[in-house]
């Protein structure tokens, strides 16, 4: 007989069975027990009459691994509407310890560190499963958003020879010999590759060894990027994101998420005026987690929106490969998306012409013989072009209403933690 | 003006367009001019009546960004069908200097050395990027085969504490003061995420730390990974295998890659008769590049079919994870899939039980206190399981009839090479 999974035992009403998972609970009651099955999509309910069957169930370790041979009855009580009677139950595998966590609650009663600590056994619990679930639509929804745009998906190397984008947060690998890093986002080859394909999008890890402790940072994440030359300015790199964004939430939405409504066209507010709204001093360079909390709460108020875009950002604070406004040059084509009150991606038209990024190494500091290979794409034929990075735990966390990085990372790399 | 792109042209012809992309070639002829405009997608004839225009194009370096105004009109001979003719060009960004390589040719006159070195400028050939849109569609189609069957895709850490696949060829990593080592493979996060959603996929990058030099050793490569719960046996995660690659050579067929027939089947044979096919000696533990090379001509010979499957490798030489033929244990329940004689994907059975890992890692003296978290998974139930690892870089490349991965790989790490 087919295996049946949870998800479409609805449509097996009436007829005889077989489904498989984990021993998930066994509610017994006076006259008849309920074993709780749970699979890759769901729990399955099974009605044990038979006391001598209740009574070796009683006996086998939580977490077994099962198959029941049944009848399918509608049930309305039972999740999804359906349980399984008359039972013949197999033991695949029989465990011989307790699960570290008790399984069988609607929530895991647990530490957030025990839950990481044991994240083989946690995730399978239905409240921590449905965030990766969600990740992958979001994931998919992001391809295929560009996809239906011409964007070609690209692999760029982790494994870089220059810490490109500067600053002391970039891990060190022995590299047979040499030192090289590991890449702290796609940016450089991203741009590169806009001389290739003009539109590129990449989903992948990014490394940064920030030594923060944060409910909003971590070592290891991934990165949803997207780059699109002959671009006319970077309101058109904002209705790409907007877009993107929409088809990303659409397609959670079809994986059991509930919505999100994405405003046609995304509320925005100059950075200065960001920092006027946040209450913060108005020489502050960058928004701080309380100022886009601040700038969250006022989207939604203002504007009854979950988004809401910053722009305008100090040049200076931004980093180097940023195209500077052409009318106000301290203020750059930047922008930040807020995401209740998270930011969940950053962008910016970028420069294209070498002698601007010969010009802003000079004034940085910075040398060009580090960025030869970059440099090359710009010496020969570059067109204005911008993209965004997407923080995918990040859109996560704060689609599931979540407060912490961690719940959205299947196993978060931290200061503290490396394993599992 | 809307602008339209090379693939978009011919259903444009007779009217106004704007196309804009890179000054490829300029051919002169004694009465008129033809000026070759690369977009991200093709290339677009334009032709040059005016002598000044002639003149000024002749004087511009190839690469340079420009837009071209003109009117499109039925041309056989042109790339696409179609001809830009009585052009208005605006040069958007000039260069100053000449590509280090002829890019107007159908293929590249340089050594690959010299291909990689300027790779951000090569791979804008169109001879090169042909093999980047393949890769992007077949792992499209790979994604797109296991989300149908209701795989979750999956994103595991590459930061990791333990040298999980044992061997010296792993790269370390200071993480902020600990060692940690780049995950050599998904492996064991993709057998506890069976335990999450029975069935899982990731596309990833891996890390191995080996000083080879050869066609077909990188040292960062892309895996496409999957696993899958509940299976009867391995025959079961062969079949799965087989669909997926049809499915990704479809994929890339829609992207103009031309088809490869993937039996319904796919031919397979004993370790120990591909050995006898190879001409190697019978106690060899591992079959070489010129073996994989004899079997697949033996395949094409015998089966007419650009794959075979090899099966019953010696179970002490496979990964501690594959489960033994329980016939048979010293040959284990491990497969390659050979295409075109490379072996592009490994995959097995699992070992499911924590007391047959327990006895593994005893006998070939590995410490199970740094599995911890992996052991964890099996001591709290996992169903029979297996999956496969597919390489993108060298299926692209046999898809694409190359000898080299490196003709597959954006900016390939090895030994000599950690840029561009």
């Amino acid at each position: 007989m087919q295996r049946v999974w949870s998800d479409g035992l609805a449509e097996q009403v009436g007829r005889p069975v077989r489904v498989a998972g984990w021993f998930h609970h066994l509610r017994r009651l006076s006259r008849v027990s309920f074993l709780l099955v749970r699979d890759g999509r769901g729990l399955i309910q099974v009605v044990v009459d038979e006391p001598a069957l209740a009574d070796r169930l009683a006996a086998l370790e939580r977490e077994s691994v099962i198959e029941v041979i049944g009848h399918a009855v509608a049930e309305p009580q039972a999740p999804g509407g359906v349980e399984i009677r008359a039972p013949q139950i197999n033991v695949i595998v029989a465990t011989a310890v307790q699960p570290p966590v008790v399984m069988s609650g609607p929530t895991l009663r647990a530490s957030l560190p025990t839950i990481l600590d044991h994240a083989p056994i946690t995730l399978r619990h239905p409240s921590r499963r449905v965030a990766f679930a969600a990740a992958a639509a979001l994931a998919r929804g992001f391809r295929q958003a560009l996809d239906a745009r011409g964007f070609v998906e690209i692999q760029t190397p982790k494994l870089v020879a220059a810490n490109a984008e500067g600053g002391a947060n970039v891990f060190r690998v022995d590299y047979m010999g040499r030192e090289a890093y590991l890449a702290q986002s796609p940016q450089l080859y991203k741009q590169i590759m806009v001389g290739v394909f003009e539109r590129v999008y990449e989903v992948g890890p990014i490394f940064r060894a920030e030594p923060h402790d944060t409910p909003r940072h971590l070592n290891e994440c991934i990165s949803l990027d997207a780059e699109m030359g002959f671009i006319s300015d970077h309101r058109e790199v904002v209705g790409l994101l907007r877009d993107v964004v929409a088809e990303m939430i659409d397609a959670a939405g079809r994986a059991g998420i509930p919505a999100v409504d994405v405003p046609s066209e995304l509320p925005f507010i100059d950075f200065r005026e960001a920092l006027r709204i946040a209450g913060a001093a108005d020489d502050e360079p960058d928004l701080a987690p309380a100022h886009e909390l601040a700038i969250g709460a006022w989207a939604a108020r203002e504007h009854g929106s979950d988004f809401v875009l910053v722009e305008g950002y100090p040049t200076h604070k931004r980093a180097f490969y940023t195209h500077p406004d052409p009318a106000a040059p301290e203020r750059s084509l930047g922008f930040d998306l807020i995401f209740r009150g998270w930011e969940v991606c950053s962008g910016a038209q970028r420069l294209h012409r070498v002698e601007d990024y010969l010009a802003v190494m000079r004034e940085r500091g910075m040398d060009p013989a580090a960025f030869e290979g970059y440099l090359e794409a710009f010496r020969h034929g570059m067109p204005p072009h911008g993209g965004f990075a997407i923080g995918l735990e990040r859109f996560t966390t704060r689609l599931l209403g979540k407060n912490n990085l961690r719940e959205a990372t299947l196993f978060p790399r931290d200061l503290n933690r490396l394993a599992p």
